[in-house]
Formats: structure tokens, C-alpha cells, sequence
């Protein structure tokens, strides 16, 4: 490689001392150097790849190398690194190596080539095209230790870890502290790197720190991220409010909104106007266990860049979030959409309440979609209802939309005791007891306060699904009803 | 009774007799009474009635009154039946107690009378207010005889049987013939009134027969409902051509498109091509057994009047379709987009082999979401591309849209091919061979030939999923690879 590095010297004298004739030589040369480099995926002569570069750093009329993947992964190593010309040689042609499979190829996938591309649980790290962090790291702390606060801190530690020029590596996560035979569980999860109470069997990370002191976790975080059950929010804000770093930025991990006087509020919207904070929103389809064990899923991250936001390089953003949680096996979206997201977080339980008493009743599959079709229908009128700044595709393109419905509905809590009532003729409340050990179906709480905010708006018969299951639940309404007082009248006269 | 039915006529000399004041009179009593109709269900008195129904029928001033259910479907029975008036005062009386707690009451939903509501099992005929006919009633032919179409052969003659005034009671049904014990099996379903090949255990309406003769089932058929197995297709329309009577229409249940050097090309397109004749299609969350069991279930049917459509009561339009198809256990949702449920009603197929490769590897619920959040956007995008005019509503609204696609994904062969092959290692083909008695998943076929048609239009690396499944099935690629190769790249390099 000894003399390698001189090529571009060489080259950028020559580029200098023409000009007509060398932009020719330029275009074709470095756009087939391009072509070469992402369809074949083999080794290019260092004098290509030398010249390609030169050219594309000397001469603006080559913009349309900017769309190239490699192009900018290259040209940030430059901006991050400053490396010398020759050390970038060097890194773009083991970049070729290394990602021969990768993305850069996939772009323009032939079928030989998919043969060979690897498995994504041995994925190489992602390199981000990230602006150069123009202030300290950030420093992540997770409020909540259940089975997916544990799993969310699992995932984003994984990702500090990796990523020490964005996050600094500790993540701190508020541990509500209890006795595990006689030993405090942080200890244990300090010590063990494992939470034996709420997500055991699963490995963590060494640089995730299980914290009790709520105020002692979060004093100096730059990103707070929320996953506690949602009975608990407000009393930790109330604890948190004050104790908060100036310019920090939150993400809920809770389902669901809280429906009071003022209206249907996002749980988001909750912590922004109490702690005085921006906050975004994660929801996709995310069964805790599934996702902790490394099986491959999806979700959505939905950030508002807030009226102070500090810039790029400064402040958290997309780019930020999407560094922060995705994983090879945890597939992230960032967007816009916190309404959308968490509108459909929540009243997905809802439906989940129908597919159950179908369910249970012995329906069969063509039933349980077709609840799950109206139902994704009132969810997409719900928001463009009351949060119309929301987007319809949010609801049937997004994992926190369809794909999270989808999921919620082949089981869990809010199916489990839907069916349960169906088959049982019991009441909601006495199959809960039965069933979940004192805990509750989060469908059962939200279609009584959708019910109530629909009621008070004399809506109620635009929603017949979500007021079917509130009548099935609280008054007793015979559930073989539901495909009649969910049909659509039209305008036949049916 | 007996004098009642001069209240019309005297109330209407009163009318002649005078203006401003009786316009007021009418217009305050006459809504109140419907108002009275429709809210209370309670018996209104003759004399209201009467009131009511000269004076909205002296007056143009009323015409908010034809927004009133109640009030169309009298009307409807004025034009039908040119009834005198006291007989039509007699049967408004009796349809509000007939109806109290039907479609009328419905919109007004109250807590209370949620209670009340029937069950859709038991639910009386729906009326529907339809153009009076003014041609002979349509005869109605269904051709094919698998499970599926024993179904709607089922649906269908139940509807014909009940709505005399519309269709020919008897619907033919082409049958295969074939023996079954030495007996022909149109005879056993003519006798028996059972498909004991297809659809055992299931009992067929009595206006129903079978027919063994292609040509004499439909000669005289004004209404054509194709449901044989896609690949008999081009024969069966062969047979039919110039047989065929003038100005019929059809109805394809197939699911799938061709895909030929021409393009795509929907079956509906096919039959209206080699026949001459308007076809729509029907298609929905509907497995067949569940269906014939009368479990509820929706469908869509997508027709679009043709150019030579004949007009109101003289043609098939979407009143008649959706008299013909709906039933209390079947929701009909009559739309304009054949193309859109067509393409839907094909794709599914081969996002059901990914969600069963995923099955099969054990990877749980999230991601058999993501698979189909990932081939919802798939199906829209290809939809959108080739069909620009199909409505993206249609896949994530109807039926036919995203229900199907769940059901599909929820079970079914190709789910269970997909699986196997994940589990066991083996090829698609084998595993027909193992599994399916010869059959074949419909997914295998249209996998290829949607890669076929993308590869000439250099479009397979927009359809990551579709390709995926393509590679997996045709070319070995490890299917754990799926993540990998349906990741959406970003803007932010990832």
C-alpha cells in the first residue's frame, strides 16, 4: 500500500492545472468507479477509488455522489475522523470488504447475491451517518425495571456500549427497589447482570446500572426514556419535577392516554407539560419476552423536534433515537407521529377485547379479522378526530400501528380474559381475578374511558366497535350481538 | 280499522282547501311523528300515521322525510305494490313492530337498547330499498362446486329464495360431475340437498340444483359467479364463449391475477375480455368452512358499472349485489375497486409463506407482525404501480384488504408449507408433496410469477419481502436472512 496515498496528491495537481477535459475524465471515471464498487462487490484498484474520491472532494458538479451509501459514509469518517487522505483510502476499500453483503449492495440485490448475505443476529454494527456530536455524550437513564423497562434498557445499553462517540456507556436504570431473598435487587442485577424478578433468564449488559434513587438516576441524564406501568406515571413526575437536567428529552415506552375533563391527553404530552421537557413516544408490535430474547421485531419511535431544539450534533434527534435503539433484532422507524402512535397503542387493547369474545365464542379466524379490520377503521377516526395532526398512514404502516394490532390480538392479557368471559359467562372483573393475579386488562380501563370522553361528545355512535365492547363489559350486553351493532348501515337501506 | 283509511282522504281535502297554515301543520306534525316512529318504538296511533304519510305525500316541502329509513322503505312499498293507502298505514304499524329493535332504532343507540338488540342469527331479513324491477328477475349461475363455491352457492340461494321479486329462486350450480358410490354427485345434491364430496355436513337450500351440463346451467343465466380453482379458468371461459347470454354479468370469486407477458392482468379483466361481459369480484376474510357454518364473517365485492349498463332496476348495480350476496352471517360491503381487492385477494398468498417461515423458526408473534405490516406496504405499493387506479382505503379497509390478509397469515396452506419448510429444512415442493395431497400453495405460484413480472420491469429490489419469499422458495437463500434483506434502508445509513 506504501505509495498509495500519493495518488490523490498526484491527482489533485493534475485536476487543478486542466479543467474541461478533467471533469469529462472525472464524471465517467468516478460514477463507474461507483457502479463498479456497489454492483460488483469486488475489490476496486486503489487508483479507482483514489481518483473517484478526488474527484468527487475537488469538483461540486458531482453532488449525485452524495446519494451514494458508501459515498457518505466515507466523506462523515472524514468530518468525524480527519484522517488523512490515505487513511481514508485504507478505510474505504476495507468498508467495501467489510460491507460487501451489506446495505451499500442490497440497494440492488440479485438473487445470487441474497444467497450469501448474513444472518442479522451476526449483523455488523450499522455505521450511522451521523453529524459529529458537537457537545458532551449523551447519558441515557430508563425510568422503570418490569419485563420491558428491563428489556428497553437492555436494548439501548447495547447500543451505548457501541456507540461511545454519541452515548456515554453507563445507562442508569431507576430500579423500584424490593428484597430478593434477602438481597436488594439492584445488587443483584449489578452483580448477576441479570434481573432475576421481572425479566429472568436474560443476560444484560455490563454498563446498564440498576439504580434505586429515582432523583440520584436521572440528575444528570440527557435522554430519559419512561417505561413503568402507567398507574405509576404521575406520582413519579410529581417526584421528578424539579430534578430534571434543563434541556433533557424523554421517550415513553407506556400505552395508552389519559383521558380527563380537558379531553383525550397523550401520556407524552403529560410529561412534557409537567417536567417542562420535549418528549417522544416507542410502540410497535413488542411482546417484552420476544424482544429480550433477541427475536427479530420491529417498532416505531415517534420525536417531535421541540421549539428549542439546539441543532444537529447538539440535541437529540431522529438520527439520535435511531442510533440509540436500534438493534439488529429490533428493527427501529423514527417519524414524526407521537399522536399516531400512541392513539393506536391504546385503543388496540380495545379491539384485542373483541377478538377475544369472538374468540371465545368460537367465531374463528374470519371473525376475529374482521374486528381487527373495523377496529383499526375507529382507531384511524379516533385520531383523525381528535389529534388530526395525526397521519393515516401512521396507522396501517407502522409497526405501533397495524403490525402492534396485529400482535395484541393473536394473544395476550386483554385476549386471555375476553375469551375467558365468553366461554365462562363470567363478568370482566371476575375473569380478571381469575386470570391475571390481581393485575388488570388494560382494554378494560380504556374502552370505559373512551366510552366516557365519546358519551360526553355525544359520539359514541360513530364508534360502534369500541361502544360495543364498553356495553359488553359494563352492562351486560349479550356479546353474540357484536357483528350486528358494529355493521355499517349503508346507503342501501341494510 | 275500518274507517281509518279515510283519513288520508279527508286530510288531504283539508290540504287542498288551504296553504300556509297546513304546510306548518304538516311540517311540525309530521316529523314529529317519524320523530315519535323512530325514537320510541312504541305503537303510534293510526291517526299520526296517517297524518304523516298524506302529508309528506302532498307536500314537496318533506324531503328531509326520504332520509328517514322508515319513511323509504314505505315509499318504497307505495311504488312496489301500489297498495292503497290503509293498507300502507297497516303495514307502517306493522313494520315499527316488526322493526323496533332493527336498523331504524340503531342509529340512536342507547345503553338500554343495546340490551335488546337481537342476535344477528335470528335477525329478521333485512328490506332493502331497492329501484323496483323493471326487467324479468335476474337468473343467477354459479359456476364451480369446491368447498368454496358450495359456500356461496349456499349464500346465494338463500338470497334468491327470499327475494323473489328480484331473482329467479332457482340458482343453477355447474357441478363436475363425477361418481361418488356408483350415484352422480349432482344427483346426491339434488336429492340429498348436501355436497357429500365438497362440503359435507353442511345443508344446501332446496333452490339450489346442480347441473352437470356447463352450457344449459348457464345459458340462461343473467348473473354469472365464477368460484373454480384459478387454473381451470381459461377452459371453463372457453367452453362459455358465445354461450353465453347477452348482457350478463359476473361475479369472480377466484383470487389472483395472471401474470403474462402482456403484464398483470386481473381474472376480471380475463372474463370481461374473452366474454364480453362486465365482471366484478368478491373477496374478503372468508374461509370457506367457517363461511358454510355460518359463522360471521365480511366480505367486499368490487363491481363498476359498465358502459353499457342499463340503468336502475333494469341492470345489475350494487343494490342487486349486495341483496344477492349479504346475509346476517355474511357482511357485503359493495365497492367501485375490483383491481384493488383482486391484487389484495393475490399478495396475501405470498406474504402468508413469510409470516410461516417465521413461524417455523420460532421467532413468535412480533415478527409474523412485522412480515405483515411489511407485506401490507408491499401490496399497496404494487397495487398503486400497476393499478394506479385502485384506492389505498381498499387494502386497509375492506375485507378483502388487510382482514384477509390476517386471516390468510393466521393459518391456511400456505402458512403451513411455509412452516414446514422452516422446521424441516425441506424444499416448497416436497413439502406440497408432504402436506397437501398433491395441491399446491397458491403462494408458490404467484411468488414467481410476481418476481417474473418485476425482474423484466427492474423492479424487485422495491418489493424487498416479495423477493425475499421468491429467493427463499426458488433459490435456497436461508430464510433467517428475511429481516436483513425486508430492512428499509433510511436516510440515515443505516
Amino acid at each position: 500500500m506504501g505509495l498509495h496515498f500519493l495518488f490523490p496528491v498526484l491527482l489533485n495537481i493534475l485536476l487543478l492545472s486542466s479543467s474541461y477535459l478533467v471533469v469529462v475524465l472525472q464524471m465517467s471515471l468516478s460514477y463507474k468507479t461507483f457502479n463498479l464498487l456497489s454492483n460488483s462487490g469486488k475489490k476496486a484498484s486503489p487508483l479507482v477509488v483514489a481518483l473517484a474520491y478526488s474527484s468527487s472532494f475537488s469538483s461540486s458538479h458531482f453532488s449525485f455522489l452524495e446519494k451514494l451509501p458508501l459515498y457518505k459514509e466515507n466523506s462523515n469518517n472524514i468530518l468525524r475522523r480527519s484522517l488523512h487522505p490515505s487513511s481514508i483510502i485504507r478505510q474505504t476499500i476495507s468498508n467495501i470488504n467489510k460491507n460487501n453483503n451489506n446495505n451499500i449492495t442490497r440497494k440492488m440485490t440479485s438473487p445470487t447475491r441474497l444467497k450469501t448475505m448474513r444472518s442479522p443476529m451476526k449483523k455488523v454494527e450499522s455505521q450511522v451517518n451521523l453529524h459529529p456530536l458537537l457537545c458532551d455524550p449523551f447519558r441515557v437513564t430508563v425510568i422503570g425495571s418490569g419485563n420491558w423497562g428491563t428489556t428497553i434498557a437492555k436494548v439501548v445499553s447495547e447500543n451505548t456500549a457501541i456507540h461511545s462517540h454519541v452515548f456515554e456507556k453507563e445507562v442508569q436504570m431507576w430500579v423500584f427497589e424490593e428484597k430478593i431473598d434477602g438481597q436488594n435487587l439492584t445488587e443483584i442485577i449489578n452483580t448477576k447482570h441479570e434481573n432475576v424478578k421481572y425479566l429472568p433468564g436474560i443476560e444484560l449488559p455490563e454498563n446498564l446500572r440498576a439504580n434505586p434513587d429515582l432523583l440520584d438516576a436521572v440528575k444528570e441524564a440527557d435522554i430519559l426514556v419512561f417505561n413503568i406501568p402507567h398507574q405509576f406515571l404521575s406520582r413519579i413526575v410529581k417526584q421528578l419535577e424539579g430534578h430534571v437536567k434543563k434541556g433533557a428529552r424523554a421517550i415513553s415506552c407506556l400505552k395508552g392516554f389519559e383521558v380527563g375533563v380537558k379531553g383525550v391527553q397523550l401520556l407524552s404530552s403529560y410529561i412534557t407539560d409537567e417536567l417542562g421537557i420535549a418528549c417522544g413516544a416507542l410502540s410497535g408490535a413488542n411482546l417484552a419476552p420476544e424482544v429480550a430474547k433477541e427475536h427479530w421485531s420491529e417498532t416505531t419511535v415517534a420525536y417531535q423536534l421541540p421549539k428549542d431544539f439546539r441543532g444537529e450534533g447538539k440535541d437529540v434527534d431522529h438520527k439520535i433515537l435511531k442510533v440509540l435503539f436500534h438493534r439488529p433484532y429490533f428493527h427501529v422507524n423514527v417519524i414524526d407521529d407521537v399522536a399516531g402512535i400512541s392513539i393506536a397503542g391504546a385503543l388496540k387493547n380495545v379491539v384485542a377485547l373483541g377478538c377475544g369474545f369472538v374468540e371465545g365464542l368460537g367465531w374463528g379466524n374470519n371473525a376475529g379479522a374482521a374486528i381487527q379490520r373495523v377496529g383499526l377503521g375507529e382507531i384511524i377516526k379516533f385520531g383523525q378526530m381528535f389529534f388530526p395532526e395525526s397521519r393515516v398512514e401512521t396507522y396501517y404502516q407502522e409497526s405501533a400501528g397495524v403490525a402492534d394490532l396485529i400482535t395484541t390480538c393473536s394473544g395476550g392479557r386483554n385476549v386471555r380474559v375476553a375469551k375467558y368471559m365468553a366461554e365462562t359467562g363470567k363478568g370482566a372483573i371476575e375473569s380478571e381475578k381469575d386470570l391475571l393475579n390481581g393485575q388488570s386488562a388494560q382494554g378494560v380501563i380504556t374502552c370505559k374511558e373512551v366510552h366516557e370522553w365519546l358519551d360526553k361528545c355525544e359520539l359514541t355512535q360513530e364508534f360502534p366497535l369500541f361502544e360495543a365492547v364498553y356495553q359488553i363489559v359494563y352492562n351486560n350486553v349479550p356479546m353474540e350481538n357484536l357483528p350486528d351493532m358494529i355493521e355499517e348501515l349503508d346507503d342501501f337501506g341494510f
